[in-house]
């Protein structure tokens, strides 16, 4: 006999059971449904792309990629967000304006943390719009979108709101942030690595930070200071930009950063969502391909950050890598493994206090029978295919001797509503037995009548 | 600048787009409605297993498993079906029974085939009971699932019926294909081998599949002509299996298999669905690791099958590949991208023949404005926040000199029911025009007013 085989999954994956399934799909059409509302269209792409389309996109997380192994033919990678595949996607059918959402997942070969709700197999929740149009406004719905997850997603209880309801938006402009490093005296070659520098400032003390640039990256401590000294500047969008603005070699420095922030905020101020939101300028992102607006909502825990939960920004010349037409676009991601982490708790929490349980798998009517007999079972199936077949969801007991205090003990655990009860008696006179078990209620029906008297019972329950 | 990268999707693979997408969501709700009517709870798994766990499970088709790259730590491969996958969860979670469903990817480095349908990323539907249960009644509720599912999936319109309605389900049993095979000679060793090649007789002719077994696997041509005179015998199903129960040695080498036919058969007939049955002898389901009843459901033109649709069976011996406690399985797997083929075909002859289109994206209300004017894009982003914060679905005209000709344009080609106009005039005057194309009417309604004036007009569009 061969060896038994290691029934484990590989690091940093999960198994779903259904009850995590459940959370998962309420999460899911929760976040389905603002998309909608704003007018988005699905789509999808495979799990796989040519390796090529990933390769020079992550900057230094490009090592992260899983790689599919070479059996013969192309070279290909795992997808390490939805972004790329979706520049891709907008390339390859020669798409030049959509606002698309795309619900899937994607592959870090990432050190997994389970606390931090950090796996290496993970779900996005991407909104991007493509397209050519006017400046920041597109910017303004992705921004709005993003407002409107965060409201959904802790509306549900005040036990998610008690979780999830406190947010903040940081933002700022990659235009900005590379004119901050112009100013100060960054050499072009050097921007992104002194950015990918500064977006450890979340997780790293300035000091920290400051010595990776000056000792690994090359870059002189006047330079360095002086960058210090403007990243850390955060605060009210309005005040900081009013701030900033004073320092006019900063603006010649940003291009249209500052115009676009202006803007962007004007027109956040119109739809009512300005104050969730910190211009911050120690704000960088990782990621290559940003060219204007960049942003991550952070979960707060009084005054202090308990970590990032979405992100995203404008992109402009990520198409353009795939195909001639460059395709403007701009989006954001909802990290929805953390939120989902986050909704798990506030449900367990809600469940204990308020009793109950998180009820899966959801039957209406159970089949049974009070004594043995093969016949019976027969029955039974006869039975449960007409309820299957009119839409009613149940269950027959599979048992050759069905004993009645199990049967009762079942449909008790799984809170189910009904149980009909077809004996040796009931099956000469041609009916059944209905218990309403809410009700306490026990009907005997006709068989060509118990359809119409389940749904009767039924209804005002669903309503 | 770097040379543009090729924007191809992998070989054998494709993206789904808006409408794409919408044909499967409607398939997948109706397949999910019939599991979750018979109780089903959903999993999912990692898209990888450890290689380890896939490895002599697929027969001849093992050359087909894509492996994942080894970039230090794991093996690992990428699933290629959802039931080795669903035994190695029972395993790792020491669970004993259950009925779970599984929608998901998996992926087989096959040739593909766009006509048929085959490709090396594809979704399968399943559906499996696992556990100790008296013989044959999770089995027939596993094949009344299947009759459901082509029943709803073919109701959907008079063109889907007339692609879907017209099915025979193949059934028959290892342990009577493998008692064929030993009345007639073959040795132990060679069951699975000579099963392999009367696996190809859909597809191969008799006198090749007997080449295969004679040249290429050595069988004794007198042997190979007893099995072609056997597995060549279908029919209905009771008839059958009272001529073959004539032949007192073939019943005796099948063990339990002619009861098992014969309690089935009896259960399916109790729910009224035997006649969907064909007792097909040369069935013989390539995969390794059935051990009862096999089955596999075939879309009929006339009298021809035009191909499999679904297919499965019992696994008793699978679980226990991975843990001490054997978990015995019956399932189905629905093969939803052939199905979704022929829904889409039907979905465009009915779009072609009844008018209209494949709707998407759903919006309600579109809101523009009748003038130029960066001011009222603020105006149109604070209607357009209010209606999204009552959840109502609509977009707003992003451009800075919107034209009123092109607006109408673009809310009839969208079908879009409503469109709201907001100019300076309704400004001065906290008014908008609220146009309903359907009924060719304008209201002008007040700012404050028009959330419910809008959910006024939809109620009776959505009821």
């Amino acid at each position: 006999m061969p060896a038994k085989k290691n029934a484990k999954v590989p690091k940093g994956t999960r198994d779903f059971d259904p009850q995590e399934m459940a959370i998962r799909e309420r999460a899911f059409s929760i976040v389905t449904s603002v998309f909608k509302r704003h007018g988005a269209v699905a789509i999808d792409t495979p799990v796989f792309e040519l390796k090529d389309i990933l390769v020079d996109q992550y900057g230094e997380d490009s090592k992260l990629i899983y790689d599919i192994a070479d059996q013969g033919g192309e070279i290909l990678s795992l997808r390490y967000d939805l972004t790329v595949p979706f520049a891709r996607y907008l390339a390859s059918h020669r798409i030049t304006n959509m606002k698309r959402y795309h619900i899937s997942r994607v592959y870090r070969r990432d050190q997994p943390s389970i606390e931090r709700g950090r796996f290496r197999e993970f779900y996005q929740c991407d909104l991007d719009i493509a397209g050519e149009y006017p400046s920041m406004v597109p910017d303004s719905e992705i921004l709005k979108v993003l407002i409107e997850l965060l409201q959904e997603l802790s509306s549900v209880s005040e036990f998610h709101r008690r979780r999830l309801g406190n947010y903040v938006v940081k933002i700022s402009n990659r235009k900005i942030l590379d004119g901050v490093f112009k100013v100060c005296g960054v050499e072009e070659k050097d921007l992104r690595p002194i950015s990918s520098s500064i977006d450890k400032l979340d997780k790293m003390a300035w000091e920290e930070v400051k010595k990776e640039m000056v000792d690994a990256k090359g870059l002189d401590e006047g330079v360095a200071d002086a960058i210090g000294e403007l990243v850390r500047k955060k605060g009210y969008p309005k005040e900081l930009l009013a701030e900033l603005k004073t320092n006019s070699k900063l603006v010649e420095s940003c291009g249209t950063g500052f115009e676009e922030m202006e803007r962007l905020f004007q027109y956040l101020e119109s739809m009512n969502i300005l104050e969730s939101f910190s211009f911050d300028l120690s704000l960088a992102r990782g990621l290559d391909y940003y060219t204007g607006v960049i942003f991550e909502a952070v979960l707060m825990s009084d005054e202090t950050s308990v970590g990032s939960i979405a992100a995203g920004g404008r992109y402009d010349h990520l198409v353009g890598k795939f195909s001639r037409r460059e395709v403007p676009c701009v989006g954001c991601s909802l990290g929805i493994e953390r939120v989902l982490t986050i909704m798990r708790e506030a449900e367990l929490e809600m469940v204990a206090e308020k009793g109950g349980k998180i009820r899966v798998p959801e039957i209406d009517v159970y089949v049974g029978s009070p004594s043995s007999g093969e016949r019976l079972l027969n029955e039974r199936m006869r039975i449960c295919s007409s309820l299957w077949e009119a839409s009613i969801r149940c269950e027959l007991n599979y048992s050759l001797n069905p004993k009645m205090n199990r049967q009762l003990e079942y449909v008790g655990k799984q809170q189910i509503p009904l149980l009909v009860i077809v004996g040796e008696d009931e099956l000469e006179k041609g009916v059944v037995q209905l218990k309403d078990l809410a009700k306490k209620k026990n009907h005997e029906v006709k068989f060509e009548e118990l359809v119409a008297s389940i749904k009767t019972i039924l209804e005002p329950i669903e309503a």
